[in-house]
């Protein structure tokens, strides 16, 4: 089997120890995250050969991001060094009545000033067999907009098996073109694709098998290169109490997982990353969709 | 006795625990500084009445870096909301053969992207009898350059004392022109100026008086409206054992301090700082310039 | 709109970290607390200028105590510098089936020797339109009681408008009185007052409108100056599960709140203190009783 | 061999982190110190059965304390429960230009105001042939200063050698005498005395053998039960340099240890309890004086 | 009344701080645990006269064992110093759906090394009127169960009350035996037994008393020398929701107390230990043996 | 260029924080080293492909080893998983007059007990140019002393150059052997060794180069396939003070480093591995073998 290649952003989190709140603490602890490098790491711990590419800028704050990937296995042997800054985010934890709070900061960071042509896709995709990316990459500038269509041309090209989360984040698409306008491009390269179109509508919880069947298919009729249709459904119950399920569709029928039941959740951010990495390493060891649904469940409540 | 203003950046610092490596940290400890926040800071702390102008973002991380300044007494009502993100820098402490090391990340800052006549100067000045700002901030952008040069103006009408300090570091200086081209048009404002500009000759350590005085005329001839140019000098005998000891040339003569040896140096960042407002101070609360500087040399060292 | 004084003590909180018990505990944190110290901090939030009179004694402790004050915009240029310590007290936080735990150290502080005819009111309710006070500054010593009587004396000569939290403790009360032979006669400053009287019976929860009402009138026929009764209601459902509502009497009717459901309570200390602090913010800034007790009771719950 | 006995005032040590200043700090690190609660601890690490003798509040901090005793081997069955309060005081470790710094907070300690006739000495001197005290006891209260000499009449009734260490710190003394007025009646009991009184004038540094031996036979002339004469001297070379030696004088002649160098000098509080146990147990166990005199300067270096 | 001997080993716990994973910890907590350690210490903080028997290597961390055992008022004089190395285990918190785990790393430690014929046992059981033990030290090694059949011998040739801790763990024996062919000849020694035998089968919870009448007898029948089966009962309810219940039967009755929600349980460990613990305190100070076992219960619950 | 394998063990190391005793440790910080591990990690920094090559145990403790080695960029594929625990050590920084302490607990360790036959040379010396190993391996065990002797020969045979590093350690051989019986066959494989062999008597410091030379040539005459002998020479001037340099004699010349002066030296632990690393890594990459001494030692000294 090929190795997985990601592309996307590695984001250094800043986040208030424990319960504090970021307007009373004193000091932060260093995590790293975003969505494909999260798929990165936890591919790389389920034991697949996985290359995560990136540009970071030559400092000590970038260094620890990618000592941080390669502790989990992953390969940054393609990442890219260059720009002036590494993006970031402060972080502090929900508690009781009031929910958890990102405040982003990466605006000009090293991968949204990517620059076209400048990564060499002949190495990046050296024996890969699989290409995972999300929305979030395109949506961070005009030129990491290119760079994504670059690398799925590239993909696409060497027969390579493409996953893509649409992840539409409405305020993070600022750089002068909405999202509907330039996402549909770039989604019908995907052979498996997860976040559904934002003018696709599904009522998130307690929807029907034939629910999900007729928005897979809308999709499938929208991309033709689409063979597998994602669904995650989160229900939030209470602050502390979520359910969470799996679906696929694969234009034929619909596989579903049980609904878990998630009390006391530390943290939900993320939750979508780990499934994503878990259903593209069940796609490729196990036997059946029905046992990737499963698993990628299950994995991503842990 | 008036208020004294001081306008400029606060930045967010974030430094690795004790001595141990950003490459290697695991939490960053949350400080703040800038060099006229600095100034505030001390000032407050000997009991004087100050008002810190900038520009901040509308965030936590913001409002953190208020607390801290409100936190020392500096009233902060005439800070503008606004902007992107805060400024920054990563911090390493020094140790043996390798000296303390600094990552700023404070492009595109708040501070950096104010607009010209968005701050009112009048409510600024009110019951204001000094002010005092830096190099630093028209080095920022050239809004801030623009900003920096109204706020001078506005106080020279207001018949307001000046401090400024040169603070001159060519790599802060990237907006498109170079600091000799700008810079005197700002220094011609001051009543008292320190941080003597590139184009004057000071050897920094075992400086006669005439060398001083020769270069405080230079500075005097090239400045007609300056009264006081202020000097430090700081010789680095090994990397933990410094020597530390200022001057003041005021168009008659050179009043030093004595030499102070500085072992076991913890933190050099922020002694010109500390300097200068311990100086501005003792310019307001004593009676001779031999007072002076004897004072601001002394609380420097703490 | 004038400013708001509140007087009594500020207390450092010192806390063993995160559920480890004192008995265990390697290190403690530092906190500031006391119910007119929470109330001034409270108001700073909300955006109300307000001033803090107390009583601290020259140290380092103390100024950590002001410098916290100050950094949520607390004004204590009226705090009193004097007496020999900082009082405080050690704090646990509960777990399953044990509750939180509060060890007092606070006797013979700077508050509670705090010396009659020292305070200049003319200068503490300067512009001043509201007085905040609560039960237990009297309860702290008989010198405390007669500066209690001399700042509600000074404001009710300046037509300030005064609330008072009468805050019952019978084991506060060791300097020689019982707090019901002395208290009537403070009380009796009040226009609003909270904390029902002890000889005023009323079963805290499931209670109706009547019996507020009944209660309130009570109040108000035993003290004529007040104007409105404050009632909050906190039903234990469980160690980490309480229920929280709050009403005001008018003398005409009774406005109540809905009922909250608070589960994984961090921590009760202060919630008396935030709905004081809130309703006087919201009977300042909102038309109409009934938006004053709901905005009070939602913020006392975040 | 008997046990050891000491009596004293064990308080709880608050200390900012590293060089943290305690105004900026934001926890404290608990210790427990106490001039004959150190000594009892460096006994019991040589192996020495000793009591410690004192008065603490029934409260959680003080059962901490003496786990912390307990936990070092010293026997505190004889401890005796009561008071409202421990003792403590904050503290702040020096660096380059600025020292140490203590503040205490131990007034209404339940040590100062433990009452006569309430211990029973016969227990406590059970199996006893050696009692410790020091002159900080007496100078907390009248009712210490009583109980101290009740203590030391028991001790001297029963044939149990005492040592004591004058350890005058004028400040302390505050209820109402001088300590020269008192004391002689106290130190008058001590077989062994450290700490030379006041009128007994002896440069520190630099003193000759002729020198210890006069200043000792003052003292053996004035107190005539006094067999041994302890003296410690420091110097300090810098703030970060210290030298250390011992010596003592029996009568006859004088004995001194080698002078050490002490360079960076982590913490100076406690030099002269770590001696004073070194000094008893080497009496105890060692054959000659020389070999206890070098033992013990050698012993409070480490 | 006598003292408690109890015998076996102390092992060092490191823990992940918090609900961090083991596999992501940069530090580890130190605290010590082990069954007979944790009942010594129980019973030393009831006030009991407990002396703990164990073996640790000549270092700093065995030091560090015996000074916790020390805080809590156990009496370790005879313990013994010998072998390589101190026993010790890692743990980390569960949290939602993954549990608390525990990696143990005691093999060879100097416990399990420790030499029959080498412990006084005139000395140990000197004034001694109970000794516990648990199933935990036979299962070591060879020489420790030989060992602890010394120990069982010598208190039973004293007349002291045993009371023993089946406790078994099938992976723990893995010396060259299976635990039910050596265990009985030491079980026989039992005054008092919990912990019921893998032979005797008792569904744990909502058991009969005719039930728990059967399976204590059973004991009786097979040890002869047996007054006493305890029995304890946990229920899981969910992850976080434990249910909790003591009984005894003493050959006539069955005695049981009310059965406990244990919500939000923070640690489990250590349950059964903490109720040996209580059992034990109050078979010897409560008159009778329900209120043993209702004391036993509800104390194993805080 | 080829790859570089090392080949040992790798020990968990559990440090007490900043300068605190072990003794008085209440949290451990974890790091990871070994001599082999260190100069991996080293030579990954430099830019090197390097391979480490180990046994460990199946758990968290010897995963998150993993996770550290790999985050600094060395290859773990050929890393055995078998065994019960791994190895570590506790470790004490020193102060003043105390060094810093090492208590090792690695018997038993998954490394000591590897098994002959069980690791795939092939695999491991794919593309691989260069071995290296230290003395200290060979001693844990007779069976770890047969895999270093499986793999001296494997790389011989594939005409690998060798560095070994005698790192004699007397207390360290206690498997039954004397390490000069057994030591001279595994050296002999060297192509370059470090550690002068005890019998090669050089007074370490003030070396003249005539004396390197004649040491130098003994080894080159015992062990003929030599062709490079390194010194590394360190002076202790006092406990923070040292003197650092480094020599190498190619059976022609000497070639000598400067000396450099260590002050305040935080941690001498593994100054001689990375002493190596840099050694192998210079005469890889260098022209000369000045370059590569002075690269050594200067690099060793950061
Ligand atoms: N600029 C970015 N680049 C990459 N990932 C990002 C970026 N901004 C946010 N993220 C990621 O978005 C993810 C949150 O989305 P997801 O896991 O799908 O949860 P949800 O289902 O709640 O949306 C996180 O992994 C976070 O790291
Ligand atoms: N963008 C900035 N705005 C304000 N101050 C800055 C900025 N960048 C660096 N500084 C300040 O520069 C100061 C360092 O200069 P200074 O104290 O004069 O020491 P030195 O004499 O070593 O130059 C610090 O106060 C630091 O906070
Ligand atoms: N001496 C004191 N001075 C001021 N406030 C005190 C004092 N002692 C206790 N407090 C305060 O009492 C308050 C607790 O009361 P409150 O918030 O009304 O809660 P509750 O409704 O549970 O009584 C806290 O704010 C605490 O800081
Ligand atoms: N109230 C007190 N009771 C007991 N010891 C005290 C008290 N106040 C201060 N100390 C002790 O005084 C000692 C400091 O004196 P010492 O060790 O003799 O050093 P020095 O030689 O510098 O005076 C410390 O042990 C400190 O704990
Ligand atoms: N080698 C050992 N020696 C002594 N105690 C041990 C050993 N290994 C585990 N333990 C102890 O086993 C106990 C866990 O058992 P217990 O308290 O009976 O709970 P449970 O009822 O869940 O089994 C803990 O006290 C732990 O410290
Ligand atoms: N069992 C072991 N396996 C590998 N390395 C070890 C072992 N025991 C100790 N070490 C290592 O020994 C090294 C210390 O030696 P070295 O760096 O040569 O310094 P020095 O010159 O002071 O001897 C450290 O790297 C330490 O990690």
């Amino acid at each position: 089997m090929g190795k997985v290649v990601t592309f996307g952003e590695v984001l250094m989190c800043l986040a208030s120890p424990g319960s504090v709140r970021l307007k009373q603490s004193k000091s932060l602890d260093i995590d790293f995250g975003g969505a494909e490098a999260n798929v990165a790491v936890s591919l790389a711990q389920f034991g697949e050969d996985v290359s995560f590419v990136t540009r970071v800028p030559k400092n000590d704050m970038a260094e620890l991001a990618l000592m941080s990937l390669k502790s989990f296995g992953v390969n940054t042997h393609n990442v890219q060094w260059g720009g002036d800054r590494l993006g970031l985010y402060y972080f502090e934890n929900g508690a009781v009545y009031r929910g958890s709070k990102v405040i982003y900061d990466r605006d000009h960071s090293a991968m949204a000033t990517i620059e076209p042509h400048t990564v060499n896709w002949d190495e990046v995709f050296k024996d890969a067999d699989w290409f995972h990316w999300t929305g979030i990459t395109p949506a961070l500038s005009a030129s990491a907009f290119n760079v994504t269509k670059e690398a799925l041309k590239a993909a696409k090209e060497r027969g390579i098996t493409i996953s893509g989360d649409y992840n539409f984040r409405k305020n993070l698409w600022n750089w002068g073109v909405e999202a509907e306008e330039v996402m549909p491009e770039l989604m019908n390269y995907c052979d498996i694709m997860s976040g559904i179109h934002p003018d696709v509508d599904v009522v998130k919880e307690k929807v029907s098998d034939a629910l999900y069947a007729e928005a897979g298919q809308q999709m499938m009729d929208k991309y033709p290169n689409c063979k597998l249709v994602v669904f995650t459904s989160r229900g939030s119950v209470s602050a502390s109490h979520n359910t969470w399920a799996g679906a696929l569709y694969d234009g034929e029928r619909v596989y579903r997982s049980i609904t878990y039941n998630l009390t006391h959740i530390v943290d939900r951010v993320g939750g979508g990353d780990s499934f994503m990495a878990a259903l593209i390493y069940a796609l490729r060891n196990y036997e059946t969709k029905q046992e990737a649904v499963d698993f990628a469940t299950a994995a991503s409540t842990l």
